[in-house]
């Protein structure tokens, strides 16, 4: 794993496995806990605190998992920009793993790391991207993690 | 391959593999198209028609694959209601494929097969159970599947 940044000039012959980038902070706002589960996942413990009572696993009002996967594709979206890498279209999804409720109110970080780049043979400049992307908690502790695969490319010098 | 229909006595015991449920239909439509990835996923191709002007996959605006993929679970998260069976917690995810791009206009229906029940040893009348999801555009080809893998429970006599 190294940490790297984004610059202006990267592009994908520059991308190397194992490298890994910030893609920083998603606030689990009681807002944005309800707008997503009112329209996606209607379930009473994803909507209020009082829909959680009794509930085995959950102890109060706790977002989506589908909403913390979401909330990390927010960041994905936002990777390559201001780079010259370009996503075209998610292939799919390998894995997901929910691995503790993430509550209203928790301030999750997401990081996303490189796990396999397969070039194109027949298209120079392409190339399927293996990620790993994880979201975690204030304590560092994992609450989301997510293999996914999509096709990337390389604009060429004129194109933004 | 059964196709079931929900009853109010519905049973996890009641569950078979293979049993299948239509949960009907989900319209992409420009507004929801747009909601979505303004929030989560705000790619030009999926913002508007202009944005997807050269784009070598998709035509026109097109619908995030994760919006149908969250268009899936809005189905999913009422399958039981209305029975005796209830989710309590997603586990994770297997699969996910995007299998062709969805274009804002189409109307899609959402189907759920029960692939595999694994009842808890430790707790009677739980359940981990994974299912394959998947939508399907008008004419019939599928759009997206997805394997995933939740835990449910029977209400006892007296609960809702």
């Amino acid at each position: 794993m190294v940490l790297r940044q984004k610059t202006a000039d990267l592009r994908l012959q520059d991308l190397n496995i194992g490298d890994t980038f910030d893609l920083g902070d998603y606030l689990m706002s009681r807002e944005k806990v309800y707008a997503f589960a009112s329209e996606y996942d209607a379930q009473p413990f994803h909507l209020s605190d009082e829909g959680a009572v009794g509930h085995p696993i959950f102890k109060r009002m706790a977002a989506s998992g589908w909403h913390t996967v979401v909330a990390m594709q927010n960041k994905l979206a936002d990777l390559w920009k201001g780079t010259k890498i370009r996503g075209l279209a998610g292939s799919g999804v390998e894995r997901i793993k929910w691995l503790a409720p993430v509550y209203v109110g928790e301030n999750l970080r997401c990081m996303v790391e490189i796990a396999d780049i397969r070039p194109s043979a027949s298209r120079p400049g392409r190339a399927s991207i293996t990620m790993l992307a994880s979201m975690q908690d204030e304590s560092g502790a994992r609450v989301c993690e997510m293999a996914l695969t999509g096709v990337f490319l390389t604009l060429d010098q004129d194109e933004k």
